[in-house]
């Protein structure tokens, strides 16, 4: 039976799970995918998650990998895997993928975003997907201020314990702070996060334009490689794994 | 202590409660609303709700209006009110109107939108907000149908037993039905609406679209006013109170 290797997309709604891995007795996006899939395939499979989301967090595009000897076409595994999953997972797409593949290390990058729900009154709608903040915030100041992320540095003062990273360092390739009506979104590009690393820019982001932190001094904030500088972790809530980029011909996922 | 006639804009998700009013024993976003206000007011409120929403059904911008003695500036209202009410629901804005004003009889007309996501695969971050079809919906021919609706009709066919109405003649100002991605959305505007009649108007294009009903029947559909005749009632899941109309100077509602 020929070994194939598969790449898998999932899109998830992070309050239903205790994060992506395993950590207590709690149920994960991963336990409950393996399920699926383990009763599909009928065999044990090793899932290569293509990152370790906190609890709360969401994914819209999110990679796991994985070997199997089972037969199934890809998509009718799709097929099953919906229908075994719960409604709040659903399986995007799946395709056949080289034998050295491997979900988070041969990533290129992720995109984060975190949405702020910038207003006096919470909105039913997004309750669960936003962080609410009060207080007004001016997304072009911040949108200015976040350029500072961009470029290869050592993220030491983003970066909270428990991680366990070894290298701090990692390049953005881009990021970005946009309004719309009372939505305010900071998305990021980069090569690799490390642990809380995008809700602790975000909350670096927020506490500058507060002036909690000095304004103008986040590329001190980075350059001094301490956790006590940086602002505050913001809430799981508000941020998403919108995508993860392979060297890959371009999928066409249904969502 | 003088009298003021107050118009509260609410948004609520309709997956908390049983529809608007009082049914059976149920929690409704009537009860919801009434016991919030209620308790800060100190005082017994007879509330003008602008619709009847049903189970499962959202509403962005819902219109309710009570007269109060309590003297209570707006502001201080709205604020209360979202100190008290749970998070499926939100109080957007507080008006003082005129005595005569009643939020349902005052409305202008009302604006619904009925949303189906056309995907084999469900999406996790729109679970309870759509209906979900998988048969390929072409949203332009089902535009161009829903012109039928639009001017003054008998709307029997599209009123479910229950509403207990008598004048089935409603006017709809305009109908359009788009795509987003594979989010189809049917918007009507209309001066008023029988009982599950935007549910129905939906299902019918969507079955004038599969070929469950003769393409291109619709306004002999309309012309019937026979139930039986017209498409199957959609799901509530998809239906959204969108707007509510008055005429009224233009308030800044924070969402």
């Amino acid at each position: 039976m020929p070994i194939r290797n598969l790449l898998v997309f999932l899109r998830y709604d992070g309050r239903a799970f205790h994060g992506w891995q395993v950590q207590q007795n709690a149920a994960t996006a991963m336990e409950t995918f393996q399920r699926a899939l383990e009763g599909i395939l009928r065999e044990h499979v090793e899932l290569k998650g293509c990152s370790r989301t906190d609890a709360g967090v969401h994914a819209r595009r999110y990679g796991v990998s994985f070997r199997t000897a089972c037969a199934i076409p890809c998509e009718g595994l799709v097929r099953a895997l919906n229908a075994a999953l719960p409604n709040a997972m659903a399986a995007l797409s799946c395709r056949e993928v080289p034998a050295d593949f491997h979900a988070r290390y041969s990533a290129r990058g992720k995109r984060y975003v975190y949405r702020i729900l910038n207003s006096e009154i919470r909105d039913p709608f997004l309750e669960g997907f936003v962080y609410r903040l009060a207080a007004p915030l001016d997304a072009a100041a911040m949108d200015a201020a976040a350029q500072a992320y961009v470029g290869t540095h050592d993220f030491s003062s983003f970066c909270n314990a428990g991680g366990g990273v070894r290298d701090p360092v990692r390049t953005m390739f881009s990021a970005a702070v946009t309004r719309s009506g009372a939505l305010v979104t900071f998305a990021v590009e980069g090569n690799g996060f490390l642990y809380h690393m995008v809700r602790i820019m975000a909350g670096t982001l927020i506490d500058l334009e507060r002036g909690v932190l000095p304004r103008g001094s986040l590329p001190e904030i980075i350059a001094a490689r301490d956790r006590s500088r940086a602002g505050f972790t913001a809430p799981a809530a508000g941020l998403l794994l919108d995508d993860v980029f392979y060297d890959l011909p371009k999928g066409g996922d249904a969502l």
